[in-house]
């Protein structure tokens, strides 16, 4: 499918897309740029990295897919690295969870240079790094495609291809779009299973005494990293802002049901609730 | 343990608790009340249930421990056909949710007839009902037990060991701080999976498309009975409002943190979330 492809940083997405593109035979070569001589150290060994390099130019010049994987805060400042790099007008692509920032940067620095279309493949788990990687993590999962008026047509079509045969279903949607809806459905959920968890904290230190599968299901998403959280939170700031308003009346409104004893307000929130949440 | 154990409603509560009790040998005899003859006619061939009947009385009336594992608005009404049934000073105690009216009202009620503590096992499922029965849900399950002044010190006593002889653990606290307890980890957590669910549901139809699990955990437990669920918003009500308006605050400061790009702020309450989720 492709010569080569390169994947930037072997973290849990990265190195499971390495496997899952080795194990469906998606190129013959695998080149793995890392930051880090340890983690090339420990990348040599595996079948599904033909080179692995703290050279980003080694790994990324020959190549005609290459796949940022770093956290979104470096994903801009690694496409200015790249764009004196790459010869043969490689499709790039990224993971980010964020695309309206990245796709501006990335296409206006690597213009001429490569073709950039964004992605977002909604992969992912509470545990991070390549020990943690597996080649079915994107099996049947959404991976986000957000290109604009001006990507290639034929890299566009090709960053599907890629992502179909990955294992993910893709949907198209331009960038700021994708913010708007990632933010509702997992940048707004973040925020309220560590807000939450956060009140606890402050207000219950027991609550692992007392603590049923309810409460440990609605905030397991607060043991994500903090770090990278904030980077999220930052790069699609607007569109969380938004949508922690909405949510903020949504919830004044049931408590106001409760408080007033409007039983059948609170019966429709309840069941919309639960029509929703049997959807998914 | 106890010569006869009486279970007041064959739910997943009140059939998982026949089946714990019988496999732990807890009694030669358990006898199980039913509203409908079909769940009678369902009880007859386990060998978990010695009778099984829709006359209260003949279950109740020669028990020594009664067990109300009714839905929470139908306990007190309960405790009231009790009343006038038992004849041997009996153990009544219950599984409701919250704690502090029916405590209150079953203490007068059965005053002289009956001794009654209040218990709250914390184990279930959004699966109901006795197809769904399990002898081991409680198992290592924290179940509340609580006593007022004018609580039987041997009923105390024997209730405590009968939850632990279940596999719970118990926790004694009084009624109204154990329901402002359940209020923060177990309603609150609830109220906001169903009012997340809820917005998703006018905002995002299509979230099912993009969901990802983070979205699947956080509102895993809106799927669970809305009609029971405002049963127990009616009977924890104040509890629950307090904890919604402290809720609120907390959200706000999180808001205000992410729109001023107070970095360290934000990174406090991620951090806090993730120290409290770690702990569970």
């Amino acid at each position: 499918m492709f010569d080569r492809i390169a994947i930037v940083a072997p973290g849990l997405l990265g190195a499971s897309l390495a496997i899952a593109a080795h194990q469906r035979s998606l190129s013959s070569h695998i080149g793995i740029y890392a930051r880090r001589q340890e983690a090339v150290d420990a990348l040599n060994p595996k079948p599904w990295c033909q080179t692995a390099s703290t050279d980003l130019a080694e790994i990324c010049a020959d190549a005609d897919l290459i796949v940022l994987c770093a956290p979104v805060d470096r994903i801009i400042s690694l496409a200015d690295e790249l764009a004196p790099i790459v010869t043969r007008n490689p499709i790039v692509t990224d993971v980010g969870s964020v695309k309206l920032d990245i796709v501006q940067a990335c296409q206006n620095t690597l213009d001429g240079r490569a073709r950039f279309i964004g992605s977002h493949p909604m992969a992912g788990s509470e545990k991070t790094g390549m020990e943690n990687a597996q080649g079915d993590l994107f099996d049947d999962r959404i991976c986000f495609v957000t290109p604009t008026e001006s990507s290639d047509p034929e890299a566009l079509t090709q960053t599907n291809a890629f992502w179909q045969a990955i294992g993910s279903r893709v949907i198209e949607t331009a960038p700021q779009e994708h913010d708007a809806i990632v933010a509702q459905v997992s940048h707004l959920p973040h925020v309220l299973a560590s807000t939450l968890a956060s009140f606890l904290h402050d207000t219950c230190p027991n609550a692992k005494d007392y603590c049923g599968n309810g409460l440990r299901d609605t905030t397991r998403i607060a043991s994500g990293c903090p770090g990278l959280w904030s980077e999220i939170v930052g790069q699609n700031r607007d569109e969380i802002l938004t949508a922690i308003s909405q949510f903020e009346n949504q919830l004044a409104a049931v408590r106001q049901a409760i408080a007033q004893k409007d039983d059948a307000a609170l019966q429709r929130f309840l069941e919309n609730g639960k029509l929703f949440r049997d959807s998914l």
